[in-house]
């Protein structure tokens, strides 16, 4: 058993700082673990000096008080009570001998660049290393482990719901933005694990990608990166972890404004942006440059099946949307249009409305605003049945005549008659816009077909799925 | 009065191809005219072969039975019908005279490529023009017009409310797609003017943006351009129309393939790109590359004050977004690093958290995740009010323990005593994410202040606001 695996599933956690006051961070870390808890938080137990009933549930005064095992402590008390807690963790330690991790998410460590922070976080990493207990942070958000049912943080509204996907960032609000914007979204977007490795006093995010390299439940990795001060080491990480998985990172600091606010962030050398990008490149590792196209090359990783080839086509019922995602794929590079067979151009013909523009340019179709939704699926199970085709983006701004709901529908009707004849190529549905979609999006999401809510995140998504996997191929 | 005036504010309205059948075009076109009304659609009249009632309103055979005045006809029955159109517009001429514009919703005429469709679009022009009748289209979607309450389109959704951008589309489905999007916005977004050109038979784009240059109640103008043959004229209208009001121009066919694609969509040329690039730069018109650039661009002129100079400020209380700011904002180009006075600085030390990042680097501060509401108020306020400061940009992922409707109200109160003493610089607050923070989003633009929804949409706007009213001190 790995030494990390006490922070994705312990036996029993503490968490110290588990206050009454909804407004402290320590409440609502505590409603998260018991929210996220399969068996109702039955061995998460809140700690506080006054010893005070919380949420309903039985509080200790200390670590040492608890009855039940205790692998993981959650420690949301301020950075000037380590001495005490770190005298509580020894005396449990010593007693009962079962702690294993502990996540600081308390700030006031050697982030501060005080010496009185620095002084404290090395008297923390002593003292747990002593003791055989992990450290994550401190100055982190901590982990969310959607299978294992654990949420270590004061994010709010999670939706833990299950994914491939996880994440490791060296910032816990970019991991927050991202984790509450897949569970705003409809229907909201599942992950698998999220790690905020904050300072990285001693459990680094190598360690951490290591650890992602091996779980199962990890199909795709996102990373927030801001800099690493063992560049090599980072890179033979990284290298190893994209010969097994899809990894995209969003680097942070690339100019030098933001290079230097990174230094004052997690004390991080931001490092070159270029140097930063042929590295990535090298070790095979995917590149952001964006928080949206990130978060949606890591869903489409996860979620459509890998492509052939490079040849993608794109069917639009609208003009204008068509053409700019036209303009978004050739203008990314990495694909190219495909060109499909005399034999499917006829079909196409046929199936479409008389004014149809078919083919032309190569790898385009548009439909036109007349065309039903039946001919909307029927146009693209013929595309996706041509073997010049490797994957297909689908735009259309349904209207009245053709409600997104019916669209979907036949949609999901053509890919279940695909997957029977052993076809899965990406599909990359992008149905425009807002809350007149709503519906056709759900049913899209929920029967197993990722929609994108932008040609920009469709084409960026397929531009990073197709060459990953060209690459693959040699 | 202007000869496009009735497009805008006609006295009647004919709709045609007005069906009790929910699954056409003409069905929903007549519910958004009614909608729109403020009086209820009185003068709105459907027109139908069968004369059947529609929507619980009288219906007539044909234009000329209509007892009202009808200045507008929105002609929404197939291409093939265009004579016995003609001859009943014609019929309805001959004895009343009041038909001024006509606005073909239509597709089938010269769009399609076809010998019949040019006949009948060169029939539709002449025939129109002998009756002193303007057109707009065909294989358009019309006109909105929030002011005057007119839709003539048969968009999903769209909330009629007052705004001061006017936006001018060669594809009825990107305006649909901005229509959609703003009014799915919470709270919604309005907008004043939004005007499909379609295939500019009579009345082209550029007779349009004059229109807007001259109407009072646009503001600001966004515009979705494929392209244009008489490209001088077009330069020269762009010329006029930014020197009077701020315009962001997105242009369709970039690369090769959108060419080509728009090429076949709108007859266009859309001709190389780099020649657009510097023409639209030479003529003052901001270039958006992505549709939610234009977006938060358009709306960011009509809504925050011109920022005096270049120098930005980038307040954070989340490290990672910070820092991801400052990369969107530094790579732009075109804004400066705000210095400000030691006594600001001195003042946000003693507002600030002990371990907040103040000025390192310049133009950045980073109050940390334990900054209060009112810290964050604060904070904003005290660099407001440096002279050294043109713009604010705040950027927050509120948390339990700091409620994003606490932040919207301590900087609601913070903006109001700016203004009261004078000080109305362009604030920009970003907060992240989703629906944790719909709450505060929702009062903030409600209370006047224009929030973003990512720090890429509110780097981009202030880049182009900041840059637009530079280069207008120059």
């Amino acid at each position: 058993m790995s030494g990390l695996n006490a922070f994705f599933r312990p036996s029993g956690c503490a968490v110290l700082g588990a206050s009454r006051d909804e407004q402290k961070a320590g409440h609502q870390i505590l409603k998260n673990m018991i929210r996220a808890s399969r068996c109702g938080g039955d061995a998460v137990y809140p700690v506080n000096p006054a010893g005070d009933e919380v949420l309903g549930r039985k509080s200790y005064r200390t670590i040492s008080e608890i009855p039940g095992q205790v692998e993981l402590v959650i420690w949301a008390v301020p950075g000037n009570f380590t001495e005490s807690v770190l005298a509580d963790m020894r005396a449990r330690q010593e007693e009962r001998g079962d702690l294993r991790a502990v996540v600081v998410v308390a700030a006031g460590f050697s982030e501060t660049g005080s010496r009185e922070g620095v002084r404290r976080e090395e008297m923390l990493v002593s003292c747990c290393r002593e003791m055989g207990v992990r450290v994550l942070g401190p100055n982190c958000v901590g982990v969310i482990d959607t299978s294992s049912g654990l949420d270590t943080t004061f994010i709010l509204g999670t939706e833990l719901l299950d994914g491939g996907v996880s994440f490791v960032s060296q910032s816990g609000a970019m991991g927050a933005w991202l984790v509450e914007s897949w569970s705003s979204e409809i229907p909201p977007v599942g992950f698998n694990k999220f790690i905020s490795v904050g300072n990285m006093s001693d459990v680094s995010i190598i360690e951490m990608l290591d650890y992602l390299r091996d779980d199962p439940e990890t199909s795709t990795v996102g990373i927030y990166l801001e800099g690493y001060e063992q560049g090599r080491r980072l890179a033979e990480c990284l290298r190893s972890l994209s010969a097994e998985k899809p990894v995209v990172a969003l680097k942070g600091g690339k100019t030098e404004q933001g290079a230097r606010a990174a230094r004052s962030h997690t004390g991080s050398l931001a490092g070159r942006d270029r140097v930063y990008d042929g590295v990535l490149k090298q070790v095979g590792v995917c590149r952001a440059h964006s928080v949206s196209e990130l978060s949606a090359s890591v869903q489409a990783f996860d979620r459509l099946p890998a492509p052939a080839g490079r040849r993608v086509f794109i069917l639009t019922q609208a003009g204008g949307p068509g053409i700019y995602t036209a303009d978004l794929l050739m203008s990314g590079g990495g694909v190219e249009r495909a060109r499909i067979s005399d034999s499917t151009r006829r079909q196409l013909r046929d199936i479409l409305p008389p004014f149809a523009s078919i083919c032309e340019p190569e790898g385009h179709a548009d439909i036109t605003a007349a065309a039903t939704a039946r001919q909307h699926a029927e146009a693209a199970e013929a595309i996706l049945r041509d073997d010049g085709v490797d994957s297909l983006i689908l735009v259309t701004v349904p209207v009245t005549f053709v409600p997104a709901e019916d669209i979907a529908s036949e949609l999901l009707d053509v890919v279940h008659a695909l997957r029977k004849d052993g076809i899965d190529k990406p599909l990359l549905p992008v149905l425009l816009a807002g809350r007149p979609v709503a519906g056709g999006v759900r049913m899209l999401d929920e029967g197993g077909v990722m929609t994108f809510e932008t040609p920009d995140d469709a084409a960026g998504a397929l531009l990073k799925i197709t060459d990953y996997y060209a690459r693959g191929r040699g």
